[in-house]
Formats: C-alpha cells, sequence, structure tokens
C-alpha cells in the first residue's frame, strides 16, 4: 500500500493543543494519536484529581501496544484548570465533564469532547466530519447565547458513530425512517479497569447503561439537517439493543432499515461502494481514503480482522440482503476507541481547523 | 432446592431407545441424558460410518464432563441401518440425516430427530412439547401417506427453541405478527470440531449458514395451529440476524415483537411470569418446573450464569421493555445443547410416549 | 452415579457459624455451601464495611449460578464486630483480615480463614484436612499463648491448595526435595471485580503479587511435620512461576519433583491411584471420594472438563512422566473457589468438629 | 518511530522465491510478507492438494488483516513438483513436507522450510540468523554427502525460537546448563482450522505433541557449535511443559535456567539489554534493531502488549529473577507466526543472501 499523501497542514502552525483526563482509556488512544500529528503539537496533559508534581509517564498505566514517546512521559501532568491552550480534546469522564468543559470553553478554549455531558444540547454541535460537517457552525449560536470566546463540540458514543457513518450514504439516496439495531460491543468501550473478567468471559451482557438511549437519540440528531442556527433531528425511529460481548475493539451491530423510496440489497451495495468524503472533508488528515469499506464475504465484516481498516477509521459494511420487515438488513463494524473516540475527535478537531474555526 | 417428584413411567417398562450419531457431540448429549433415564433404556448406539468391531467407548471422544458409564463405553457401536427398536433419536448431521431416518421410519422405528432434513415437511411433526404437542398428530397422517410403522417428528433449529418458547406465551395472550430477533450464539452449537478458535477468539462472525432461514421459517410452523391433518402455518414475519460469539454453551437473543393486541412491557411480565406447562406437559419427565422464567435484573440473562435453569430445559426472559418500533423488546436465553437438542428431543420422545404413539 | 451416604453429624446440634466478607466473591461461595450444609447453620452474615439496615440481599451482588435462598436473602447484614458463634469462616480481605480475625478468636469463636494475613504465623494451624489434620494441635499453643478462648486456622493459597494435595501422596511415598512449578491460573482467583477484561481477553499475565512467595512457603508448612505444639517446615526447595490465563475457574499447574527415593512415573502413578483418605478426614461430609484422581488421557486435566471433580474438591493429577532434570513432570488441575477456597474451608470446620474441638 | 533505513540488497535483482503450502496459515504469512520484499520476488505459490486451473485469490481463504495484493491473488497455483528457482520458502504441514522439500533440494533449490522434518538430520543447518548463523555452513557437507545442487535449511519450532533467542545471550555470558520451561503457547501455532474453539474457550490444554521433546531437542541444536563441518549439540538439559492457552497470537514461556558460572539477575538484566545483534545479522533486512528487549515492568510481557515488537521480531524478556533451584527465573514471549516462522525463515533466507549462497 503505497501510504496516502499527508493533506496540507491549513494554519501556519502546529496548534498546541491539550488532553484532558489523558491517562485513562480513552485520554491514551489522543496522546497516542496526537504524538507525531502534523498539524497538533500536544502542548498539555491534564486530568480532574490531580497529584501533584507527577509526570505523565508516572501517573499514567500505559495501555497502548506502541510505546510513550518519551518526551511526553517526561512532561509534567496538569489539573483541568483552565488555561491558555486553542483546543482541547476532552476524555473526560461523563460524569465529571460537564463543568470542567464549559470552564475551558468559557476561558476561550475550543473543546471537542468525547463525553457525553453536552452531546444533546441544541446548541452543541454533536458531530462526525464526514456526515454533518455543517452542524459545526451551531458554535455561532453556542458563543452567543453562552457568550463565550471558545465552546464545546461534540462527537457522537461509540458505537453510534459506525451506525451513522453506515446510515448516512442510505440516507441520503433513500430516506431512512426506521433503524433496528442490535450491537455486540467490545469491552474497550467501558474504558479501564471498565468490565470485569469475571462478567465477560464467555459471556454476553444484554445491557449496557443508557447506550440504547444514546443510539436512538445522537443517531437522530447527527443524521438532522440544519438552516440558520439549528440543527433539526432527523424524523428516524431507532430501536436499540446493547449487548457487550467478550472482544477487545470493534463494535458490531445487526442493522435492519425502513426507507423512505425503495432499494434493493443491489442498489444501497451501489451507493455504499461509491461513498467518498467531500471533498473538504478528504482533505482532512484522520479522514481515511474510504470511510465506508463495503465487504461482499459472507460472514464479515468481523472485529478482529476488519477493525483496524483505514487505521481503524473506515466503517466496514457487509452482508447487504432484503429484511423480510423492513428493506435493507446489513452489519456493520467500527472501531470503538478510535472511530468512535480518540481518532473521531482528532479528525473533528482537523475540520475545525480546516474551516478557519482555529488557526 | 427440593427436587421434583419423578413423573411415574406411563409405559409399563423402559423402553428400549437408539442413538443415531452418538460419537458427535450432540450424540453425547443423548447418551449422557439417556444414561440413567427412567422411562428409556439405551438399547444401541449407532454411527453411519462404521468401524467394525469398535465399542463406544473407543470410538467416542468424550466431552461431556461427566464421566461416560462404563456400561456404556463397553457398548459395541452400530451401524446406521436399521434394526428392531420402537424409539431413535436422531444427532445425524443434516447431510446424512434424511435418507437414514426415512429408513428407520419404514422400518417401524419412531425416529426423533434434532436433524433439520424434515422438519418442513408438512407431514413431519416440529414440535416442542411445551408449545404445540397437538402437532403430533401430523404423524397420523405421515404413516398413512408413506405407509410407515414408525414415523419422524422433529425438534426444531436450536436458536429456534429458544426464541419460540418465549415467543408462545405472548403469541397466545396478545398475538405475535412481527418478529426482529438477533442472535449471539455459543459455538457448541456448529457441534465439534466446528468453529476453529482462529475464528471466534475475541470475535464475533456475522454469519451462520441456513441459520436466518431455519429461524423464520421453524418459527411459523411451531406456532401455526393443527386441526384434521394440516399444521398451518402462522402469520408471523419474522426478520432475523444470526451472530457467532465466543460463548460456549448458550444462545442469546435480541427480540422485539409486534403484536396484533396491544401490550404493555407490564402485561407481558405477566404473562411470561403465569406460564406453567399444560398438566400433559408438566407430568413429562424432562419437562422443568417453569419453562419459562423471568429476570427482572436489568443485565440478565447471561449464558454463564442462565444457561443451566432448569437442568438446561428453561429459556429464561428479560429486559422485557417497549420497543420504539414495534411493541416489545426483550432478550432471550437457551441452552442450546440442552432445550436446544438432546433435552427437546428426549422431552419429544416422553411426549410420545405419554400419548400412547409408543408403548 | 449414586450419591455418598451424608456423614453423621459428631456434634448434636448443627452448629451455628458466621461469614466475615459474606459479600465478596468468596464469601458468596461460603453462602452457596453453608445455606444447607447439614452440620452448620448459617447464623449471620457480615461485612467490615457496613451499611447499616441493609439486608444480605440487598448489599450483595449475587453472583453463583445457583439461586440466593429467600431466606438468606433476607437476613440482615451485620458488621465484622466479634458476636457469639462458634465459627467463623472468613473470606475477608488480606488486608482487613488480620485484627478482625483476632478480636473474634479473642472473644472465643474459632476462625477458619481464607485470608494469607495469619497463615505463615508459626502458632496458626495452616491445614488441608486430607494432608496435615495433625496441625490443628497448634491451636492448643496458640491459645495458651495469645490468652484466647477461640483460635484461627488457616487454609492454604487457592493455588497452593492444588499443588500440595498433588505433592501430598508422592512425598510420603518418596519424599520431594524440589519442586518446579509453574501456574496458570483463573481469574476468579483475584475475586470480583479483581482482573480487568481488557487485561486478560486473550492474553496472559506472567504475574501475580506475592502467589510465588506463597506458593513456596505454604507448601513447606503444609507438608512439615508436627510434633510436641511445633509444626516444622518441610526440607523442599519450590520454584514457584505464576501466571493468570483467561480462564474462569481452576487452576492448572506444570509441576516437576525430585525426590528422595527414585521412582518411575508408573510408581507415581500408583501411588497417585491409590491415594485414599484416612478414615477419620473420609467421615467429613466435604471430603470428596477420591481427593486426587488420576487421569491418563494425554491431554488431561483441562479446567472446563475436569474441575468440577468430587463437586470442585477433587484434584486432578494427569500426564504423568519422567524430568529430564529432576524425577518426574505431571500436571495438576484444582478448582480454586471450591477445593482453594470456601470448600476446603468448610471441610477444615469440618475437621474441627468431628475432633471435637467445636461441639 | 523513524523507520530503520532499509538495508541495501546484497544481490544485484530481486531473487524469485517460491512459497510452498502457501494457502495454509504459515503460508500466507509468508506471502504476506513476501508481497513487498525488497530483496525477494515473489514467484511461485504452490500447494501439494494441487486443483488445476485455480488462481491463489480462489484457493485461499485469506486470514491475514492486511488485504491480499490482487497481483497475487490473480496468480495461478502452482503444484509442489519442482521447478526452477533459487530459494522456496516451505510451510508445508510436517507430514509432507519431507520428500517434497527432498525433491526441490534435489532439483537445484534452496529450500527454507518452517517444517520439523528435516530440522534433527545432522547435515540440516536448523539456524536463527542471531543465533547461530555459522551453522548455514553444514550446507556444503549437506551437498556433497546428497549430491545436491539446492539444499535444505530450517528454523526451530516456533515455541523454541522464543527459548533459545533468550538464552542466547545468557549462554554466551555465563553457559547454560540446565533448563526448566512451561510454555503457554497460542492457538495459531496449531495452524488452521487447528484447535477446536470448544476444546480452548476459557480453557488450558496441558498438551501439544510433540512440542516437548522438540523443545528439549531444538534447543541444544541451536546453541550447539559449528566446527569442520559438524554442528555438536550444546550440553544443555532441558525439560519441557508445553500447555495451549486461549490466545491467539504469541508464546509465553516461565523460564528457569542453571548456569555454569554464577550470575545475578542484575547481570543477567545488563546481558539481555546490552545484546545486539552481530554486523552481518544486523544488515539483513528482517533483523529487528533489538532481536531481544528487555523489560523491567513486574506483569509483562503480555502477548496481547508485546507480540508485536519488532514487527513481530522481538522477543521480549521480562521478571528476571533469582531461582530458588537453579539460578535464574524469566518470561519469554514471542511472536510464533514471525519470530517462529514466515519471519524468521525469510530472515534466514536473507542470510543466505548476504552470504552470497544464493545470488
Amino acid at each position: 500500500m503505497t501510504p496516502r499523501p499527508v493533506p496540507p497542514n491549513p494554519a501556519r502552525r502546529r496548534i498546541p493543543v491539550a488532553v484532558l483526563g489523558a491517562t485513562g482509556a480513552a485520554g491514551q488512544g489522543f496522546v497516542r494519536l496526537l504524538a507525531e500529528h502534523p498539524w497538533f503539537e500536544l502542548a498539555a496533559v491534564a486530568v480532574p484529581d490531580h497529584h501533584a508534581d507527577q509526570s505523565y509517564g508516572e501517573a499514567v498505566r500505559w495501555r497502548e501496544t506502541t510505546p510513550l514517546p518519551d518526551a511526553i512521559a517526561r512532561r509534567s501532568l496538569g489539573r483541568c484548570d483552565p488555561f491558555d491552550v486553542p483546543i482541547a480534546f476532552s476524555a473526560l469522564d461523563d460524569a465529571m465533564a460537564g463543568p470542567i468543559e464549559e470552564a475551558f470553553a468559557r476561558a476561550g478554549t475550543l473543546v471537542v469532547t468525547t463525553a457525553s455531558a453536552h452531546r444533546m444540547n441544541p446548541v452543541v454541535p454533536l458531530v462526525m466530519a464526514e456526515v454533518n460537517p455543517d452542524h459545526v457552525d451551531l458554535l455561532t449560536r453556542q458563543r452567543q447565547e453562552r457568550g463565550w470566546r471558545g465552546g464545546i463540540v461534540a462527537i457522537p458514543n461509540c458505537a453510534a458513530a459506525g451506525l451513522v457513518m453506515a446510515l448516512a450514504p442510505l440516507h441520503r439516496a433513500f430516506g431512512v425512517e426506521r433503524v433496528f439495531v442490535t450491537t455486540m460491543q467490545a469491552v474497550s468501550g467501558a474504558g479501564y479497569p471498565g468490565v470485569a473478567s469475571l462478567d465477560i468471559l464467555g459471556n454476553v451482557i444484554p445491557f449496557i447503561g443508557n447506550e440504547e438511549e444514546k443510539l436512538e437519540r445522537e443517531t437522530r440528531k447527527l443524521l438532522g439537517e440544519y438552516a440558520s442556527g439549528v440543527a433539526r433531528e432527523a424524523r428516524i425511529v431507532v430501536s436499540a439493543h446493547a449487548n457487550r460481548v467478550p472482544v477487545e475493539d470493534g463494535h458490531t451491530a445487526s442493522v435492519s432499515v425502513g426507507l423512505s423510496r425503495r432499494a434493493t440489497p443491489a442498489d444501497a451495495e451501489r451507493v455504499v461502494a461509491a461513498y467518498r468524503p467531500a471533498a473538504a472533508v478528504a482533505g482532512l488528515l484522520s479522514t481515511p481514503e474510504r470511510p465506508i469499506e463495503l465487504e461482499r464475504r459472507p460472514d464479515r465484516p468481523q472485529p478482529i480482522r476488519d477493525r483496524d481498516r483505514g487505521l481503524g477509521m473506515t466503517v466496514t459494511v457487509g452482508r447487504m440482503r432484503a429484511c423480510p420487515l423492513l428493506d435493507l438488513r446489513f452489519t456493520v463494524l467500527s472501531h470503538n476507541r478510535i472511530r468512535g473516540a480518540a481518532g473521531g475527535a482528532i479528525q473533528l478537531g482537523e475540520l475545525l481547523v480546516a474551516q478557519g474555526i482555529v488557526a
């Protein structure tokens, strides 16, 4: 594979960024991806429960497979009090994210967050770069209403990210009206220590707190239309069943959809296979050449074999077939820690830079 | 727990039975359960690919956790040529089951089979003892049409068994019209050696050959009505998504159902909790006190914690809640090697004895 | 299998017992096994971090597969302050066990503990009923020295239990002098939540804190000789490598031993196969008919197939063969939550009753 | 990480190579690594059981995570009859490798094999490039004795590869005399379909056919000295216990060693940390910058976190500590499908090119 040429940096310099909640599982994902990011410079790592005088390397229990760069290990670990930084990537726990992110936004930082605290707030853009980049414009209203210089933009829940990426081209082509989705989610979605091994070895847990609600609501917001300061939710009815399975990384979903315009499985496969990101989004560093790949082998996609496509940013759609109840049935696989977390958020940060919102 | 009193044997003597395909994973399940069965006497163990002069103990790679009884280990292994035995339990592979089972039926044996070869034949009763015991009467027409003294009766596919057990009381109370079902099936459902470990460790396989079709058709046949020699299929539209997960035993299913009569989740829970088998079926040795148990803990049922209820014959229903698309959503768990295979078939054999069809 | 006749209760009445640390994983094991114990009456369940006015059923997250009996669920949860009870089974964490167990002992209770706090104390008997029942006599000296009416007796570490059970007959017959042991331990040995799934799915962790030291020291104490108030450690050099593997229950160990008297693998197999518990110990309710079983199939014992032998109290020894470095090589499997925890402790409690130490 | 500069190709052109047994799990590893190899050109893919007129893409069930290059997929699949190719990498099953490899050697091809058929033959070099590159010279005698123009060179068993890489610097520094090794081996070591999921999910299998014998013999041959046409085995006594665990890739081993010269754990750590390949071997394309890495974190190495170091060619040594019975104890981890198979064999092929044996 010839590597894709690196898109040029729209800003004139590497933009300093911070990672909030930098020692957790999601935070480590940010640190790994930002360590050598050509557009961003990892300027600060912070945690809410700060122990003074510790370096990042001392505080973190590093779990990524690539080694922690020495320069980052030696960096001193900051507190999540606002400081002067253009962008902060937030991997904070849902429980504490709310006020911390607001404080940063007030102080002038643009917070790109994986936390759910503000996702459904009507003035907070909930964005996947390929799906609804225009929603970023909600920031204008957010700043006006709140009187903030910075702001908050959110990426979706890790399971919603894969689902919506797969639905987006179908929605545009045929109008998605109804969605039945059963997820089989990886344990890494619960962070670390997260799911106890005694609960999941050889087992299925048919419940993930609040996950079904997030899947149902966020799908509507992401696929909704934006016009003059308002993001209207799409009129899609979603029924979600969320399950945890003994998989390390990669959320799999069995999906049936009802459409407003007739489409055969072959029609749908054509649309999915033809999908390409818009030029503005294709130019972002983290956008994979193909955000969606169509798989025709009958027993794919599978987490261990397909999650790393496009460096974890590509969502795989397979088993496209007719549904006896709705119109189409298929399987979706996405990498929850990359497309559904740090990767998706950094891509969104890049979008903000490319749009000139951060410079 | 006080053990349930053993129901009396309706026949005057232990009825000799054979197990066809006795060395495979399913066959071993039969051998284990029949080894000390008070109504049946394990008279013969047979395989299609017979190597002369081998004992069962020499031929089998015994995988059950209880030890293989010496008396059975020493028994000589027969060929699947018809011999004089009132009942044969067939654990034959789908590929070879068809003609062998017919030969036995012609020769006067009542074959109770876990194979799919004859399941959808309109004169073959497809029966779960609690759900549609009256369908057994199809045997009369089968014998007339074929001129057989014996006959063939079938149990459903292992995933269909759990689903239909859960649907049965809801169907009776509210009329099930539409079913979405996503299964997360255990590897033991594929027999031995079955699923390669390299394919399933830490993985999900979103495909099981013919499984979705079986789930869709067999549900209709099992829940259909029987009258004067005809089993009419129920008018239920089923959309199935079948997945394999790294679980040893126990099929989990996420289910949404649409009903012909309104029902709240509380209504449905009442119906499920109140379900008891009919008296005639409750008197069978293999019928558990509760063929269905309702679980109210939010994260249950789970394979490792709930599959062994009722010695593997009890199906657990949990997470009953409203469905945004249809009426109800819930999770079903059943033990695929017991309720969905040997246990269900032996229970059906007991039903044939209790009904006086075998004596 | 004909069930073994229940040994008669040496005491005239069911003896009231308490479980300390009753809500944890180990504590639940005690509650399950004591719920219907013919000699003991579960009189109290207690935890160190007591929340007033909660019942056991409210406080526990019950994880055993058999349901929690209602009568026990309704029982109010006590604090670990000494109260009047003849025997307390302690499943307390090592960190808090020390002072609590001493307080109970001082107050007159005989504490049978799975915690490591006092195990290596020279006046605390460290006992497996089959291996060194005479060590119980150390209690006399313990009471004298401490001025206690009650006392503390301990069972070994869960990995040491299986190893020592296997070594005991070999030591008696041939004199064990050197032991190499590499363990592959189940996650349940770490309690709940214990090992994070992200750390162990598809993985091996080559480290368990303090486990190697316990294996080395406790082996020597258990196989040591007792005479006139002193338990002299056996002169055995043990080198242990402890690993965690993705197994739910059952510790497997690869073992090589050097002997003081020559023995072929066949000699060793004979000794292991012939092993029977002494009459006094065979009469205990929890002693299995065969505390050790010899396995001759080349790929056994295995956790999922052999851990439940003898209701989890039987240790399986297999793959007996010559060792190029020492004398013998073999594999040992034992159920860590039963033989290595609640089962072994309750058996020891029964021994105290049978010896008349508690009445 | 700055990528290592690519060592220059010692030959003037890319050397054509074949892969024998190209469709199996090991064969696919070769195809993946050779697809873009700068020194080698994948000229032919062959299988013993040839179905005429099939392309590689049609015949293979591709299981690597990187996609099968189209150019290779279209290539027609050959038979394992000798044809004119300088080097053939053999991933043939042990059972059929013997005569096929000899036929190629006779016909002039240099066969680099992962199969065990000829490994212990005294005129077949058994080589790891870093450990005993001088053994390659045995080829001279092999050709003389057999009258072959080509020849056979072998890499060790996948578990022996990791062990010997770790032992090599210790042996040179301190003289290894005795080795106790317990392996916990990944399922991929058994090929595909290999280990049935029902045998290994949540389980340990304490047996791998012939593996212990291979570990014991091959260690002696690899660490032996070569002089004037004879590879003398090292006088090392090895006691191996081989176990299979539910890990996808990466063999872990618990090792104790006895030395001829005293060494503390700190001495051993120094030697391991200081280890660098000899210049001639460092210049090979597949030689990692550090063939051995020392790990000081107490719970490492672990398969999921450390197997991919050095693109799978680096062996990790950790937990170095004193052994109560011998001198040192430690843990070794190596990637069985790379260092122990295709990666090690291709590195050996590179060595043959660098030494001018193939040009």
